[in-house]
């Protein structure tokens, strides 16, 4: 046997840790990557599993069998609970602990309330997917609630929606909800009329994807109206709870409230004891190691890095991606004695979101696009980018059978017998 | 308007349920169907949704959009909780009362343990999709322990896996699992090998596939032993704890213990007041008429009735759709002021298993045929009987896709970070 082979522990199974580990296939090193789930999962496609669209497997693929044929590498399903940056070890859920060599964190984000946590009982956000089968249920459950209720008034709240965040998530969710109100849900109720549901979009900024140039902006809401969203710019929500949402001053009856505006750095960051910045991302070095810890570093959205143009690296699959890959460009050049590479420097190819049946923005730069045209450039890419050559074609399948039918797959309330009383609000 | 039409109160929206609603689509008559679920479940195929081969919505439909194009049919999301047989109307969970003219029980079964209740922790069974959801996620989670584990005791304890009852869905159960263990994990694992993993099916009977005749039970058995699958016969379990079983005298060690042996029937036949059978279904008259309820009519599952060979009408679902037509037929023969149909007659047209990978057995009575053949014959009649063509493509797909890969498109480990801690039983 030659000398022992650095042991890489990657933490965090998502498009910065998956891209890192594979981008080690041919590097002398042992890998170990630790996840807390047993997937990757595809997260630009989570609104499509939480409204119908497709089943959970369709977005995901089990690590172990991604990974199946790299032999350095060593899959792991657990939850990790400590880091000792001094020593080089970490803790894990089960009592075991690990030492490393390098390791990556790239545990992600997940959804924040800022000080309002006991809103995320009455206003779930969507992060995994199981929020993703929660908020399915809820949002189904919600017209059978509505033909089951005799009083109107909680008729009505129950044909309520709010989605509180007017980012790409949020204009999906509402621009989705608005469809499946108007057409998947045609002619199945027998007390209520689902095209009457109101779909409020709530954004506390002055407009929808803030992240656009602001004529796809105008041209994202316009395509929303048309589809029957309301939407709400320029006043926050000051309270939620299981009956509605308090906008400025004035209660809104909703039994049911998304919540798709805040997130926030996965807990792991703090342990490594450095300074975060507002919501919890580490501030790592423009080589996207850790201050003080050359042999750690952080990827994906749980990195806080400006761009040389003063902006800071959005929080999006192809930018963990790079940097995924840079820190073993980082580490290639220490195994070879090379000269570490430039900084990271994130490669913006353009930006993307869709809005509803047929209705897209894209921002390539020099080309914008928006409108049908659009939603043909998202879904090629989003198909081209899926993992798996099976779920491509189931995907696609889907999508085709939407397309025609109106209809969506996946609509099947899951849970329902497993939900405990209490996180049964408003019933 | 016309004189009030007769209201047919539906529950149960399985084969009988459904069958029967469909069936007086043309009827002047008033349908409600209640069900606590929002969709039919395609039950022959949920063995496929545990063992990690279907998605939940590919072998479920919506109740709703079944049945959208019925006029005379309102759909109800609810359950029933009280059944007044004398004044003729039934109570939900929602408060809810519901007169009825006609009332159709069609609540099927559920999985029962015979005074054994504490082993339903221990050993869940598979009746819905939540069922098929949890047991996905025990057995996927068993091989991600021993993965886990540093103590060769309890590795192979994770890597022994026990199914109760040697009926189809245990045989299925069996079959499959030893396939997962041995082709779709292949080279996945570290520490493992996954094949050797011990799959034990346990009947306390004579044979498996008790209903089949002696020669395919025989060549049932010695297909599930070529892949690999271990039979115990003639011996009851008698004892299920988080550790293992206790299979006559001795204590088998096996973390994951499948509940594939007893059913009972839906606790709503014992709201009705009449005499019930030992596993608590209802006695019908020939006509499937409740005794002393003429307008009370009990169909699938839930209905107990000797066969004029002086068999039980068995609990599949050919005889719940034969059931549930039939009482639609009793019931236009008393609109059109007609003689009643004669009495329920079963018409049996075969009986089919599949034992996993290519192998099943037929029995359509002069015809028996086993394996590659049998094994396809199965794979047309399923896919031929799945309601809705999208389901149809999908299924095809992802059987296409199986075997050509062994591998199971659905490996996605859901609602591990939903589980109650008092559910992680063993861990």
């Amino acid at each position: 046997m030659t000398a022992q082979r650095m042991r890489v522990v990657i933490v965090g199974g998502g498009f910065a840790g998956l891209w890192a580990a594979r981008a080690l296939a041919t590097a002398k090193v042992e890998i170990v990557l630790i996840d807390r789930g047993n997937h990757h999962l595809f997260q630009p496609l989570l609104y499509q599993v939480a409204t119908a669209g497709l089943s959970a497997p369709d977005i995901a693929a089990p690590l172990r069998h991604i990974l199946r044929k790299q032999n350095n590498v060593e899959v792991r399903m657990a939850t990790v609970t400590g880091i000792d940056a001094a020593s080089k070890r970490i803790v894990l859920d089960d009592g075991a602990t690990l030492d490393f060599d390098v390791l990556l964190l790239a545990s992600g984000a997940t959804h924040a309330y800022f000080g309002n946590d006991h809103w995320a009982t009455h206003a779930p956000g969507l992060k995994s997917l199981d929020d993703a089968l929660d908020l399915r249920r809820k949002l189904l459950l919600a017209f059978e609630r509505a033909e089951a209720a005799t009083d109107p008034a909680e008729r009505a709240a129950w044909l309520s929606f709010a989605i509180v965040g007017g980012g790409p998530t949020g204009v999906e969710l509402a621009g989705t909800l608005a469809e499946i109100a108007r057409h998947t849900l045609k002619d199945e109720f027998h007390n209520i009329n689902p095209a009457s549901a109101r779909v409020r979009l709530v954004e506390a900024g002055p407009r929808v994807l803030a992240a656009f140039p602001e004529d796809l902006s105008a041209k994202a809401k316009r395509q929303l109206e048309k589809l029957g969203v309301e939407i709400s710019l320029g006043t926050p929500v000051k309270d939620i709870s299981a009956d509605g949402y308090i906008l400025g001053d004035t209660f809104m009856p909703a039994k049911t409230v998304v919540w798709a505006a805040g997130v926030a750095a996965s807990p792991l960051g703090a342990m490594l004891g450095v300074p975060l910045d507002r919501v919890g991302r580490v501030q790592v070095q423009p080589d996207l190691s850790v201050p003080g810890h050359s042999d750690i570093f952080v990827a994906g959205d749980l990195a806080a890095l400006l761009q040389a143009n003063g902006r800071p690296v959005p929080g999006v699959a192809p930018a963990a991606k790079q940097m995924g890959r840079y820190v073993t460009q980082v580490l290639r050049a220490r195994l070879a004695g090379r000269a570490p590479p430039p900084a990271f420097a994130y490669k913006d190819y353009g930006n993307l979101a869709t809005i509803g049946r047929m209705a897209a923005v894209v921002d390539l730069g020099k080309l914008k696009v928006s409108g049908l045209l659009a939603w043909w450039f998202w879904l090629v890419m989003h198909v081209f980018f899926l993992i798996g050559f099976r779920n491509r074609l189931v995907v696609l399948l889907n999508w085709w059978w939407a397309y025609w039918s109106y209809q969506r797959a996946a609509r099947i309330i899951l849970g329902a017998s497993r939900e405990p009383a209490e996180a049964r609000d408003g019933e």
